[in-house]
């Protein structure tokens, strides 16, 4: 390869790194603004702390264990804590780092308004350096040296749908499952569902435009080099996430909903984790047509989720978990070169079910841990003042007047 | 053009439209931060939506008719929903869908807070299926054979100062006439204009930033390769930006006017717009000229409006109408190795003219057919309670006392 | 060179100089968030328009005097006002231009709530047209021939720990003596310290992700080449920027304070000014350990100025001049290829002196001519009644309640 194009290459993945990075604050603005006023504080405080940790720790443990050399299929035992490499890896690194935080950083939203932060902290911790980075090595290990066993298969998942978006659900859910609903969500009476408005839904919209804008980076980035398939995996990305608001639009009318503005922008968000395992191998029909029902199934996740009482505060589980699901699969089937190859579909079920099976259940020993050591859950008397009063010494918006937050009957 | 350059060509135009995406989010935010908090969800949901829905109908419609075989030198007619070309067709295709999502997103700033959800969003769709396409396709058009007849004449509109801003402006202008103004903007008694003080300025000034940011994708991807004149656009639009604002200033001090946030981002914008025609051909010292009258227009064309008692919300029709036309007047005049040719000028004043005759009449018939199918305003009931509770179900800040709207007399 | 590869390096320090421009949307959220509600507008207006006057002039002036030919190797002397030169010229023009509008906007943060609008403007333009470049040609310049004389003596400054983020604080520091705290910061009785609590935490956050984020563009460009570095320099901007938030948490957990979202986000962005100097030269392990230095530098930075009864809104000073002070000498000693030269940290000491002793003395003299001719700071009473009311017209949240502006004992 010639120095210039390597250039360009490292050059390109540092730059779709930067663009993952702003993610975060798209998460956390999306988060905060689904939030009560009373947890603005705490809810930044968890997003933009667990990039920092995550950060170090990926880097000391997690990039080794997933990429690094991998001999059984099924752990990389090699490259922790980089260091005198060559300028490509440390450009690899950075992009997979922000891969990382974007897996963690899908639990603080699901477990909003109710966790504590050092607990909250530490699970983020056991989520980049071990559950992530391990399933990680099963689908895109190898790198220096052997083969992930999913991989092997011939697994596809260009840019995450289940290695980064599902993972990160499937953990959300143990901690919703393990945290249980916040204060006030479900009646004690008849267990019905009560909304939690969040307190500023300009602060979701433009988290919603922020992501969009990172995932160009997410999935561009994801070729690692700067190739002419940028082209075709950006407008797919582009035309699934407008498909997903449709879906999710359609899907409200349909079912006489009123189409809100949280259901709409996780319609696109659905359609965009939907597109990124099959991006780059998908015809842009087939990428709109993905996103459309990705959009719709978050939207019914949504509802179905409420209907079992699990309180998924931002709907990180049908957005990034159902629709990752489903987006793996479409990849399987919608190849551009070799349309419904329904032996590849076999190897997208392998995929999709091995991540549930790992990062479930290990994400559920792992909060089950936290909440004995140190308690996951806050007190209910803390729930009610607010997490920024409790556990942060701050409040986010001192001047400001706001009722006592109330429960609106859905 | 070897397989590196390509790569790159392809890689820069897609990252230019990541870049013009965003300015999306800089247009919700300045709309919204302009607009009162009771119609705060109403502004993010046009916003979003107008680039979903204006997203998919580009690539199914627009994208053929702009950039399609145009043997009449008025329409395109090809290369609807593209699919199974190459790369780089796909690369430009997102970035001119970024281009169209911009012209419709004009219209939505000036009609903010009195225009029925459904109707505006079948109005974009109108917008971004015929009107802009099909003005684009006499500007730029015949990428795939044929000749759009402003392009045979030598129309010099680099990045769509007409093009995309003003073609916009018309429309909204359009739009803003057939509406009516707002209640309470204009006294009843003695027509005389009321400010009605949009909800939340550190909103309207950061929209402003991610505008400006985006426009370093407006105008750098225009160039359409990863060309050296990158740099020159670059600063060109960086100057004018700059001027922009100062021509807004001295323009409110010279008339004693105070120099208002509002008035000081629109001279900005203004500034970009003005330079988007010419910045890769004007030397700098034109670029900041010509921002810097553009910035005066502005705010000169802001009052000329209200004293006809048009209400444009946000300032969209001075901001890319006028100072649209004034800037694609400039990129004819201001070229830098042909200064002063009086013979661009008159190509230009028909470029500036076919616009507007064509993108207003076409505007006003399309909003007319919707006020008459299904309504284009929303009652006076609805438009007092607010859109945010009567067409979504929804409030943007439900912990958040607010006071009754005020009208403050200017 | 090759043609792609000038076009290249063109188009991505143009792309860089888009990102460290959009650090100034960072910086006004960070300060409008850590300010009064009162003062929002006043905070966004210093901080756009302080680009855009900054802009126009360091296009005029500070350009040359900063890179112009440099004989004397204290002051530049040719190539001002910029025109008719190479592209890649102008794509460092603008680099450089958004170095030179981020010195100024560190006075902003620390000078907020009660510098008078002119003058602050005023004050822009003097740092941006005169003390900035100046010491900019000591450390960088000769450009365009001779050299400067800090360049001479080999001091490492890669993007600017000292050149551009000590001289903003060192100038902000003599703003800060020179105004005065603001009324109500420090006891009339015992001189203790009350703080003032910042009206808005979210968009504190906001801009401090979106300051990260620019950053990526600000070391990476500092290349000015598109070269493999970019991988290293960025990997360590994203470790030192982490390391930084933990360095601030450790440091309050050891002092026993409590964690603030304010001191989280400043030791970030400490850790960010930290490994500027030397993000292109030190390796992972030294970049983290600088910035975890960085971090807690920050926050005893801003106790120990709070001590001595300087108040600085943003913690500007700390962040930007004793974190870059410390990175600067870092840079001196962990050097990839020859670490702990203390040869080296002999010529860092130097430049950080002379920045210092450059840039305090100069900026003294500055907000004292200013302080005669216009008055620097707002009255009492003005500074009571907010100056977006007294200096602008305006109000930023006209629809929201607020309560009078408490002070909380600390």
């Amino acid at each position: 390869m010639q120095v210039l194009e390597l250039n360009l290459n490292t050059l390109w993945v540092a730059l779709a790194a930067a663009l993952v990075f702003f993610m975060q604050a798209g998460f956390a603005l999306l988060e905060s603004g689904m939030s009560r006023a009373k947890n603005a504080v705490n809810v930044m405080m968890k997003n933009y702390m667990d990039v920092c940790l995550g950060s170090l720790i990926y880097w000391l443990l997690g990039y080794g264990i997933m990429f690094g050399e991998n001999l059984s299929g099924f752990i990389g035992l090699s490259h922790f804590a980089l260091t005198d490499v060559a300028a490509w890896d440390y450009s690899l690194l950075l992009f997979q780092m922000m891969f990382a935080a974007t897996a963690v950083t899908i639990c603080s939203g699901a477990m909003a308004e109710r966790t504590k932060y050092d607990a909250y902290l530490l699970a983020a911790c056991g989520i980049t350096a071990f559950i992530y980075p391990v399933f990680g090595s099963w689908a895109w290990g190898g790198l220096y040296g052997g083969h992930g066993w999913l991989a092997e298969l011939g697994f596809i998942d260009f840019a995450g749908s289940t290695v980064v978006h599902s993972v990160g659900a499937w953990c959300a859910l143990a901690g919703v499952i393990i945290l249980g609903p916040r204060t006030g969500r479900f009646s004690r009476e008849d267990g019905s569902a009560r909304e939690i408005p969040g307190h500023n839904l300009s602060l979701v919209a433009l988290g919603g435009f922020i992501l969009w804008l990172g995932w160009f980076g997410f999935n561009g980035g994801s070729t690692l080099a700067a190739s002419a398939d940028i082209g075709l995996i950006l407008l797919n990305t582009q035309l699934a996430a407008a498909a997903g608001a449709v879906g999710a639009l359609l899907f409200c009318r349909a079912t006489r909903q009123p189409v809100l503005l949280t259901s709409t922008i996780n319609g696109s968000l659905a359609g965009l984790v939907g597109v990124t395992a099959g991006c780059a191998t998908m015809t842009p029909e087939f990428a709109a047509l993905t996103g459309l029902i990705a959009g719709a199934i978050a939207v019914y996740g949504s509802r179905w989720l409420q209907r079992r009482r699990l309180d998924d505060v931002v709907g990180a589980i049908p957005v990034h978990g159902f629709a990752g699901a489903w987006g793996t699969l479409a990849a399987g089937v919608f190849v551009r070169d070799d349309l419904f190859n329904w032996g590849q579909l076999t190897v997208q079920m392998v995929g999709v079910l091995s991540a549930f099976l790992w990062a479930f259940p290990t994400a559920l020993l792992l909060f089950f841990l936290i909440d004995r050591l140190l308690g996951l859950r806050a007190s209910t008397q803390h729930e009610q003042q607010g997490l920024d009063y409790t556990e942060h010494d701050e409040v986010g918006y001192p001047e400001f007047h706001q009722h006592v937050t109330f429960h609106k009957e859905s």
